[in-house]
């Protein structure tokens, strides 16, 4: 159990929940009893005679997780900000249901379509849960023949990944999408992508970040020019893709021995793929002489040199890094692609490390037309904001910093220090609730005093009102503040108004 | 299409909607298509070459829909003020995943169980998405074996029902939950439920509402007074529960031809559960010669006093008619139980009718015992606001009101009556955007600038910043208001602080 008050830390870091924390400096956490962040066995019923079945464990499903008071304060504030982010670059609110008809998400995840959970079969449709929300949003484009949208949605999607939950990864987590869907004209939407990653990566004060960007054309080009068979460009990619995991030495070990790659094919592709750098790396590979005969490739560098251009107005240029190894899981990207990723310096290391990826995104131009019937296509490019990575990191620190937050807005607790006075105290909260004031008291018919007042400390609540018989005879009441133990009695016609002026004060 | 503008009727209940107006009265939709609010087959593409399958409809699951951007903001101001009214109660917020273990949802709904929809087994765990979040909150006090906790929480659940969509029932929807869990002294916390029920029904301006109030033990006297064989309680009670849709006499007819009550045993039942009235009802069961003789009935009877002693304390009491016809679906309530319905006084009948339930609850004390390996229990009350029918009320309302609403909240349009000013553009919404400015600017080199005008009047947007040649020489940029047409120049560097100034005005 926390202690009644915990002093709070203030770091850097923890402006971001300003608001959570009372004036005082002083915070409390409100509930009782904890539970662990993922659920495990608990408890087994199979000695208890009125279980009717042996074995019942009482747990949440394998991968998910019950979140409690303190977490929801943590990520809803968390939401707030990257929704702020949205609507600040005029997005639109759209929702779409948690399942979709099976035959609308099969064929757009490559690899990864293994992890899609299906409803079972009950008569009827097939259905399986949505594996992201840019798949339901392209059916959503189609479905309604619109051609323009620019909207964010947040909402739960499902995996049935083997969880290893030590990193973060759960089966249900919550995805914030932001995409911009339209003919346009090229790279202005890709670099408000990219400005708003950085908006919100900023604005949750996560520390240095980098956004590595790439385009899968350049990619495709790459694999090409250094005479990689098409059947084997998927396989490649994706052993490419780890190069922000492991060495050179072992993704190349992995293309020849595993893949079936040519040792000196392998080569140029390391030539290529270990390069990363700003806009100057754009115009070296532009002078490649190799990769300038590729007509997909020269496309997908005018692009970035586009991109860089915008992004060099948007004031964030020097956040964004060209990166050749970027690959992305996902088979519906066309054009660019990006993914953040915080940096720390570790006391011990010189170089700066990378804590993965806490937002991703790029250009699909062709998945509306798959779902359209005459497959006219809308171009979209978007964003998706990895909040379960960043609630882990932010709970972290709070952990460590010993940062405690309130759970209950309660401003004011209804008290008396007598007996027989429920009838004054709940004509005294219902006047509060009237007036709009978060109110609490216990549901006793004659609790004590020192229970009361305990309770405000500790959860937090700032003001009490204590009603007893001296007060009803005089017409007044008394207002307590709980972090300077000062009392002052009030008429109580004025209740409300005072109570209004002292919270207005704090 | 909806025209760019269209001028507002105010009614009372648009209030409601007060912050989503602009103060010119005037509101746009920003949207250019529209879809159907449940989906059907939209398009079959078997005479389209490029798609794989014939039949190939795009469309939402039966009985679900999306949300389209104009539903949505509707649907968040709504479920704003309902959390803000449940805050003002004390309560913290508790997520719980989308699906549970399927043998934590079995015998918990009585004969609805069969409207649960289970997870394919796909190897693992027997999942089953979550009926409603009352079964979910008792295995979470269970399962952390938390005594006491005022909670709420928002989510959607799911629940295969033939969907009648013409009445507002899907089969994917949204609740918003509050309960208390805890032994406390007897009705206070039952009061405050229903308390919040009218808090959130008078806030929301829905008309007005009674809510039913009656408890399961003064039921189960009933039909044991009246000699129904113990086991057709159940049977008889979800007759009893249809007297709010169809007449006593064919409910009786329900009783005697189907379900083979005596007529005389029918009878005795049908002079109690007519009766419906305010406390003196109450006190007149106390009086009865039969009923009086059960226990049971004689606590719940008990009860219910109390209840109604605090409710007038709570200025609430004339909301609430005891009706004992009121029987509840399921089977997991063990005490009071109530239900709010709308009420509205057709032009052409004198009675008022009900138009069905926007709110209900009831006190379960033996849920959370059930998941308890040693059987130890937490008594819980609690309410569900049900907001898919208040959003399809105000949906309605709205639309017959001819009340449209704004979906995006951009306040600042950038805009440029020359060519190439595109960098001028970005540099310029970059500034606006770092200092918090929500604005937009069109995805275009060479916009026209009426085609920039238009769509600021469309969306609704109430300033456009200008910036031209003659502008950029004079180092000024042009603050125009939408509505008022007026121009202002304006000192390059004094931009963000007149916007501020210019919003914070009106």
């Amino acid at each position: 159990m926390m202690p009644p008050f915990g002093l709070l830390h203030r770091r850097a870091w923890a402006s971001l929940f300003g608001q959570l924390l009372r004036p005082s400096g002083l915070v409390c956490i409100g509930e009782v009893h904890f539970h662990s962040q993922v659920s495990e066995a608990v408890l087994i019923s199979q000695l208890k005679p009125h279980q009717e079945k042996s074995n019942f464990v009482i747990k949440t499903p394998k991968g998910t997780r019950d979140l409690s008071p303190q977490q929801m304060v943590v990520r809803e504030k968390i939401l707030d900000m990257v929704i702020d982010c949205f609507k600040r670059h005029g997005a639109k609110r759209l929702d779409t249901p948690a399942f979709e008809l099976k035959e609308m998400l099969t064929e757009k995840y490559g690899e990864d379509s293994g992890l899609i959970y299906d409803l079972k079969d009950q008569g009827g449709e097939l259905l399986s849960l949505r594996y992201d929300l840019t798949v339901p949003f392209a059916r959503y484009l189609a479905m309604n023949k619109v051609k323009r949208m620019k909207r964010y949605q947040v909402g739960k999607v499902w995996r049935r990944e083997s969880p290893t939950i030590v990193q973060g990864r759960y089966r249900e987590f919550c995805q914030c999408d932001f995409d911009i869907a339209g003919q346009f004209d090229p790279m202005i939407p890709d670099a408000e992508c990219l400005k708003i990653m950085c908006e919100v990566l900023s604005g949750l004060q996560l520390g240095d970040f980098l956004i590595k960007v790439n385009d899968r054309r350049i990619l495709d080009g790459i694999l090409a020019v250094c005479a990689v068979p098409q059947s084997k460009f998927h396989a490649i990619c994706s052993s490419i893709d780890k190069l922000d995991k492991i060495p050179w030495k072992d993704v190349r070990h992995e293309m020849v021995a595993k893949k079936g790659l040519a040792p000196e094919v392998a080569d140029r592709i390391g030539d290529y793929v270990q390069r990363h750098g700003g806009v100057s790396l754009v115009e070296e590979m532009f002078q490649d002489s190799r990769l300038s005969q590729n007509k997909q490739a020269l496309e997908g560098l005018g692009d970035l040199r586009l991109l860089f251009e915008y992004l060099t107005l948007f004031g964030i240029a020097e956040k964004i890094s060209f990166d050749l190894s970027l690959a992305r899981g996902l088979d519906y990207y066309t054009g660019v692609i990006y993914e953040a990723v915080l940096l720390q310096t570790p006391a011990q290391a010189e170089e700066c490390l990378s804590v993965g990826s806490v937002a991703a995104g790029g250009r699909y131009d062709g998945l509306v037309g798959v779902f359209d019937p005459k497959g006219h296509t809308v171009p979209c490019v978007g964003l998706s904001i990895g909040v379960e990575r960043i609630f882990a990191i932010l709970e972290e620190r709070m952990k460590t910093a010993g940062l405690k937050i309130r759970t209950t807005e309660t401003q004011v607790f209804v008290a008396t220090p007598q007996k027989n006075f429920l009838h004054e105290r709940l004509k005294l909260i219902s006047e509060l609730w009237d007036a709009g004031i978060k109110a609490e008291l216990l549901y006793k018919n004659n609790p004590k005093l020192l229970t009361q007042l305990h309770y405000c400390e500790h959860m937090g609540i700032p003001l009490v009102v204590i009603i007893g018989e001296q007060e009803l005879k005089e017409g007044v009441i008394k207002l307590r503040s709980v972090a300077s133990r000062e009392e002052v009695a009030i008429k109580r016609e004025n209740l409300v108004a005072e109570i209004q002026k002292k919270l207005s004060e704090s």
